[in-house]
Parts: structure tokens; C-alpha cells; sequence
């Protein structure tokens, strides 16, 4: 069977993993990014994985036909290489990881960012199958977002677009790390969320949240921020619909410039938020502030994919390569 | 020669012009929106302002071949049919204005939201020329924007996007008349800032800003603002640089989420900045704060075509019906 190779660049871990031509994954494996061994170190563990699967494929009888790669940062439509900036991965910079990876393989090879990835993960084989207008987002460690717009990737010109996390949500607010301010990544991320949580611990000592904290040997967590509000604590409650109303205020923003069909949640606070009460305040929101009768209806659901959405996302963009853009 | 109509509705004023096909203004006129007339003379209002132009037409030894309509409301791409809101002019909701004026005509006749169609003008005539990837802003009583993305108008699957005035820029900000809360407009339309002006002479009685509106029989304007920065008064300055920097906010979520290659300023705020001084404030904050390279750079200016932008850009919609979608 001709497979699809697909491989998600992360600043810790590259995972990646062949699909089939329906999007069902055959092989999924991970290994640790080399970003602290330098440029050559980090390409050679990218190829690496490459040729893992190709290995892999080569014993199960498989022909790769395509590569795809999803990778922090914008990646220049034209010459496709990695533009700035990308803070947890520093040696991709300025390279073409697709012309790396093709010249080691032999292989097409697709490049395209992380979030447009899965993104495009979502649309072709998730959550947001057969909706053409669609906005992804991945509420982690920061807020990363694609865009589906008129069953393509959107993000601009100079692939600077689609970057939801970077909306300002409060004129007043702090410097982001990008230049802006008050962006909606500052507010409503897991880890901004998670730093909410602690502050509320440092200021009630003997609450639930300080006391899952001490459990949990000093670390505040998304899962402890949950147990709390599930335990009924009221401070956990009170931040889950505050960061629920922040996201929904962002999200809204989108919504009244692209009108998309759908929204789809995931990442750490969306998959830890088991009772769905943290994504419902999200839903309700966004559809209750919406201008239009579509965005007063509109489908605000959980992402389908996890963790595997990234290299799922950039096999099936390598898919295209040889099927063609019409596919 | 083969003309194009344009008319513009808006609250009061129906203004209309006919443009030759390198969208020079031929003729132009206006006459009042029948609004509070019902539904009938609205309508019949709209179809005498392109009865007129076909008069002055045949005199003038023009052929007109084709009209265009600038209307408030979102435009259902579908039936185009004009959706709520509509708040200055409710009795066009629900009509297809472009087949009431093609019956009446004769003339194939396209319609398009009216900030679209200035956008549109902007783009195909305006100091958006030959830019494909474009934001056109006009901060008027409402903050009104036409997104061009791709050399084409960009409002969504149901014709709801591009509200870059609906864009949140304060999380905990009130409610907004559309629903939702914290949008631009509310606080940096020319109407919001000239609130905040009279809010300033009322703490401030003896001040430039009081005495100004004691001058002007008791109203504020946007001319007497920049009068009282044009003489050195610190709080008019103090709401021009707030008003600009709130502006540029809401701009920037748009930049980071469209990647645009200008972003184009019009209306009274922009329009009575004689000086240059808020624009340059706008323009310098949407460049500093900007994270990609392309975003420093970016080029914000102001409009060209003033209050001409809606019916030029409306003739040049119409202009598309006959020349094919590829002119």
C-alpha cells in the first residue's frame, strides 16, 4: 500500500508516523529533539525519523510515497524555510527542512507550521471533517491556532497569519513575548491558567488548590485546577470560566473576521476538562456573543486527534504533493 | 462608452456615481435614504437614484452596462438577500436589492456589503492598488473594515466576517450593541472618542476642549479634538494617542491573524488628522508591536477616495458581472 509519512517537530520531542491514504495511522513513534546539540544534530534527528519509518515501512511492506512536516514557527510560502520566531527550537532557523528531508529520502516533502498541521489534521480526518470553514485551536503551554478557510490552510501572504494566540484581548495589558500586548495568550493558555491557580494557592494556604499543590510536591497543574473545581472548590471554579470567558473573547474576535463554520478545541486544558464544563462556558459564550444567526449557532467542539493531530496534519499535506492539490 | 453604476446606501444619504472602466468618477449625486418612508419607498428611492444615472447616461452619450450596490448589513452570499444588523436602516433587511434594481434596470446588478465595496474601491483604484492582501479600516461613528485577501473581498462563508470593529480589545469591557463585549468600536470610533472628549470639557470646564465645545453651541466634535492638539492642549493629545493606541490593538489582532501586505485608514478620524499626528501614532504602535518581519514593515496609510470609496467600489463589483471574474 502507498503510505504517508508525517513528522511534527516539537521543542522537546519529534513524534511522527505514517498514515494510509484514509488517514488511519499504521506506525506512530517519537524521538527526543536534538535542538541542544546544534544545527547539524538537529537536522540529522529530523532525517532520522524519516528513515525510521521508511524502515519500518520497508519490513510491513509499505511503499512511502510522500513526506510532510509540521514545524514551529512561519514557514515562508516561497522558499519555505523557517522564519523566526521559534523560542523553544532555535537551530531550524533559516533552513528549508523540506528540501532536508527530501534530499535524504528520495521522497516529495511537504512543510507547513505545527497548528496548520493539525489543523488540517482536523479537517481531513478529525473533528472537522467535511467543514471547509474551521478554526483550530490548541490551548498548551501557549494558545496555537490554524485556520480552515475555504478548504484550504489560511495564514497569509507571508504565512505570518492565523496566529489567534497573539490577539489582544486587553489594550491595557502586559508585553507579550511577540511584541503585542495583552495578548489572548497571556491570559488563557494552560500555563497562564496554571499560574492563575498557583497565585490563588499562594493567596488561601489552606484552600484545595495549595493543598493538591503540596500533594503534588510544589508543582501547580492543569489536573490538580480540575480536581479542585470537581472536589467543588469555588476559586478553581471561578478561574476555569474566567480563562473560559477570556478564550471565548478571543475566539470571538475570529469569528467576526473569518465567519467560520466550526471551532475546535483541544490541548492540555481542553483534554484535562473530562466533565466538559470548562468547554461548554467556552461554547456557550462564543454563541451567545455572536453577531449572526450562524455564529449564534455555531459548532464549538473538542479536538479529535491529541497529540497525534501534528503528524497526521503534515502526512496528509505530503499527501497532496502526489495525489494533487485537488485531493 | 460603456459606464458602470455605483450606489451606496447609507443611513441618510443614498450617494450613487457612474465610473468609467478605469474607475474614474463620471457623475456623481446623492439623495436621501427613505428609511422612515417604509419599505416601498426605500426601495423605490434606490431604484430612482440608478434611473437618474441612466438619464444623465443617455445625454451624456454613455452606455451604462452595469450596477453595483453598496448596502449596510451582512449580504447573504447566497440569496443576497441584506441580514440584520441594519441598526440606521431597517427596511432593507430581508430584500434582495440587486434583483430590485435589475428588474427596474434591465442591468445585471451585483451587491456587496458597503465597507466591502469601499474596500474594494481601495484596492482596485485606491491607495490599495495593486495590493492583493489588504485591511481597510474607516473609523467613522462605527468602525467599519473591508478585508481583501487574495485580490478578492474576504467576508466568510455567510458573508459575516471582516467585523474588524466587532473585535474584542477588552475582556472585562461593556457590552457592545452586537453582542459582544470589549469591541474596537467602542472605544476608538470617532464617535467613542469624541464621548471621551466631551467627558474630558465636562471634568475639565475651563479647559481648550470646554471652550471649544462652548464655541460650537455645546457640541463636540472630532474637528474641534484635533483643533484643541493643534493648540497644545495635553488631554487632547492624551485621547488622540489613547484612541490610536486602542485602534492599533484591534488592528493588530487583525495583522496577526491575516498577514496583510497594508492596512488602509479612512473616515472622520482619519480625515480630519490634518497633521498626520494620529495616523503616525496608529501606524508606528501596528509596526512596533507587529511580530513578524513583514509586520514591522508593513505599510499603513490612508485612504484615497474619501467618501466617494462606497459607490466606486459597488461600480466596480457591478463592473465584474460583465468583464468576468479575472478583470
Amino acid at each position: 500500500m502507498n503510505i504517508h509519512l508525517g513528522i511534527d517537530i516539537g521543542g522537546t520531542w519529534v513524534k511522527y508516523g505514517a498514515i494510509d491514504p484514509e488517514g488511519h495511522i499504521l506506525f506512530a513513534d517519537r524521538a527526543p529533539t536534538r535542538g541542544k546539540e546544534g544545527q547539524a544534530a538537529t537536522l540529522a534527528g529530523i532525517v532520522d525519523c524519516a528513515r525510521a519509518m521508511i524502515a519500518w515501512a520497508d519490513k510491513a511492506g509499505h511503499q512511502p510515497v510522500s513526506v510532510g512536516i509540521g514545524s514551529p514557527g512561519t514557514i515562508n510560502p516561497r522558499t519555505h524555510v523557517v522564519q523566526p520566531p521559534t523560542p523553544n527550537l532555535t537551530t531550524i532557523i533559516g533552513v528549508n527542512l523540506a528540501e532536508v528531508v527530501e534530499r535524504a529520502t528520495g521522497l516529495p516533502t511537504a512543510i507547513d507550521n505545527d497548528a496548520n498541521c493539525a489543523a488540517w489534521a482536523e479537517h481531513k480526518y478529525g473533528a472537522g471533517r467535511g467543514i471547509d470553514d474551521l478554526i483550530c485551536i490548541t490551548v498548551g503551554s501557549g494558545i496555537g491556532s490554524g485556520f480552515i478557510v475555504d478548504g484550504r490552510i489560511f495564514a497569509g501572504p507571508n504565512g505570518n497569519g492565523g496566529e489567534l494566540g497573539h490577539v489582544t484581548i486587553d489594550w491595557q495589558g502586559p508585553r507579550c513575548p511577540c511584541g503585542n500586548h495583552g495578548c489572548l495568550e497571556l491570559y488563557a493558555s494552560a500555563n497562564a491558567v496554571v499560574r492563575k491557580a498557583g497565585d490563588a494557592a499562594d493567596a488561601a494556604p489552606a484552600g484545595t488548590l495549595a493543598q493538591l499543590r503540596k500533594r503534588d510536591n510544589g508543582a501547580m497543574t492543569v489536573a490538580a485546577l480540575f480536581e479542585a473545581f470537581a472536589a467543588g472548590d469555588q476559586e478553581a471554579r471561578r478561574l476555569l470560566v474566567e480563562s473560559a470567558h477570556q478564550l471565548a473573547m478571543g475566539i470571538l474576535g475570529a469569528v467576526n473576521l473569518f465567519d467560520p463554520e466550526a471551532v475546535i478545541i483541544g490541548g492540555g486544558l481542553a483534554d484535562a476538562d473530562t466533565a466538559g464544563f470548562w468547554l461548554k462556558q467556552v461554547a456557550d459564550r462564543i454563541r451567545s456573543y455572536a453577531f449572526s444567526a450562524e455564529g449564534k449557532n455555531l459548532s464549538v467542539g473538542k479536538a479529535a486527534l491529541g497529540n497525534d493531530a501534528g503528524f497526521i496534519g503534515a502526512a496528509a499535506l505530503g499527501a497532496l504533493l502526489v495525489r494533487g492539490e485537488s485531493d
